[in-house]
């Protein structure tokens, strides 16, 4: 059995931990958290709850370290923190800061094998950007997100003023899908290929007017793309918007000389971050199996032969799978 | 530069070539056939034919011999033989066989690296056979063909009393693709994933109704299939089916728990060999370098991390597409 560690308890841990209890060769054998333990209470497992700092401790309990935590403040410290005492996975997706990040987690990873940036984007879709530029070499990759709900826009949206609750959806434009498919290898402005759709809760007499303005002139956010605004109450929100789906797709378009040919991905889930939590424990088995046959430091889903995430093993994959 | 030699000068080694001729890190140093050297032309390159037996002389000239002979009788013999002199890249696609195949590859290659049954299936549709079971654990997986050519089903039409040339097409039904896609896990006959049509020239005088019975009834190969047979002329045929289009799909329908999740992966191919020669072409860059890293013997899709596959380098991919 791999034991497994997971540090942060949010949604992506709650998905990991549905995961780590449903695989055969993997027990959960304990949650950390910055939080108080005493108010986490898990799904599924009876494992116990500890501080994040009681981990150190579980050096020789623990196989591999699911990080949990964010990009955008938690990993770069408890990355290495963790890669030093365990073999970890993390979902690192600042994706401009990824080499940065790999050569932090790499130096930490001394004596641990350090998977990073699983997931599905960066992750599984990475892998499929690669692995179509290296068998059609001639081309262009598209990735398309969608349609599903994007937490950072739903973030944004409800620091503005007036705004009680929003969910927003990261919509890819089918238009924009069936150009690539043409084989036209087109250029594609942002606008074309993705529209914001935002479903806002506002607050008693806020200026609804005011917050459409704001969301869809938002920089970086908004303004580059058609948004659409819904204001909505809260019990549709509630109702119809509070689960996290998403998906999209990589296009590979192009050609062995002038043959045209044509490679599509494409994700449709119902729940991200239990998606999520679920790449990233197959990835603990692989980094589990690298650590034990030594091949120690930070590693990316570029560096990881598919043979280590089988729950079954290599042969039983050749035989039945090749 | 990679040296590159191909072994075999059929349609998936003019296919290799295009690629080998495309790769800004190759070069072809030569082709190797059993045919008279002399009857062989070159598409786009103007490395010299030899004759297959002067391989051997070349171990200094030549970093990866592609071999590009058939599995049925070909690759049995000229695999491990080569496999013994040179880095190796295969398209063994006899599934039932591989493993034997490559226990057989792994004692040849002793300081050398094979990697066996490349392609797209064998090859990309294993990986995402493999990938989708790690990351989805339960659910099914399921694979459509097509619509492509089948050699095999043509070449089967093509020995029937009466028949003069012939080309089968492997249809994928969208009833069953649109029945795996609904999330049902269903039980999928033969007969229901896929349609077999058949475009037949008959001999003057020959008995159509004949050898449209002796298509539809003929086991493993229609038997068990809705065929459709239909008769054309000559000119029809090589004005209309004379390319070798391809593709099909690999869907992984399944969940987290009770939470629907799916994967998809498809090809679409305008060629199949030259698709396949350019699989191949990645894997022979992946086989240098494994070589020369000392990660010797029989390797698979499973066993080739992606990075080994990057035209560029691996700090370029984790950069511009993780």
């Amino acid at each position: 059995m791999i034991r497994v560690g997971i540090a942060g308890f949010g949604n992506i841990g709650r998905g990991v931990e549905k995961a780590v209890c449903a695989a055969e060769d993997m027990e959960l054998v304990a949650v950390f958290t910055r939080r108080d333990p005493s108010t986490i209470k898990l799904d599924m497992s009876t494992a116990p709850v500890f501080s994040a700092s009681a981990a150190e401790k579980m050096i020789q309990e623990i196989d591999v370290m699911i990080l949990c935590g964010g990009s955008a403040t938690d990993l770069a410290i408890q990355g290495p923190h963790f890669a030093s005492l365990f073999s970890t996975v993390d979902s690192f997706d600042t994706h401009a800061k990824i080499p940065e990040y790999l050569d932090i987690m790499d130096d930490a990873a001394q004596s641990t094998t350090a998977i990073v940036s699983t997931g599905w984007d960066p992750g599984l879709f990475s892998m499929m950007r690669a692995l179509s530029e290296a068998v059609i070499p001639s081309g262009a990759t598209y990735t398309f997100w969608g349609k599903g709900v994007s937490q950072g826009h739903s973030d944004a949206i409800r620091r503005i003023e007036g705004v009680a609750h929003a969910v927003q959806y990261t919509v890819p434009l089918q238009d924009a899908i069936d150009l690539v498919r043409s084989g036209t290898l087109p250029e594609l402005e942002t606008r074309q290929k993705h529209l914001r759709e935002c479903y806002v809760v506002a607050k008693p007499d806020a200026d609804k007017a005011a917050i459409k303005t704001a969301i869809k002139t938002m920089p970086n956010y908004f303004a580059d793309y058609d948004t659409v605004v819904h204001f909505i109450e809260r019990e549709e929100l509630l109702a119809n918007h509070s689960t996290m789906p998403h998906g999209g797709m990589v296009l590979r378009s192009g050609a062995t000389g002038e043959t045209k040919q044509g490679m599509e991905f494409s994700l449709n889930l119902a729940s991200n971050p239990e998606f999520t939590g679920s790449v990233m424990t197959a990835y603990a088995r692989a980094a589990h199996r690298m650590a034990l046959e030594g091949l120690y430091g930070a590693k990316t889903v570029f560096d990881v032969p598919l043979s280590y995430l089988a729950p079954s093993n290599r042969a039983t994959w050749i035989k039945e799978l090749l």
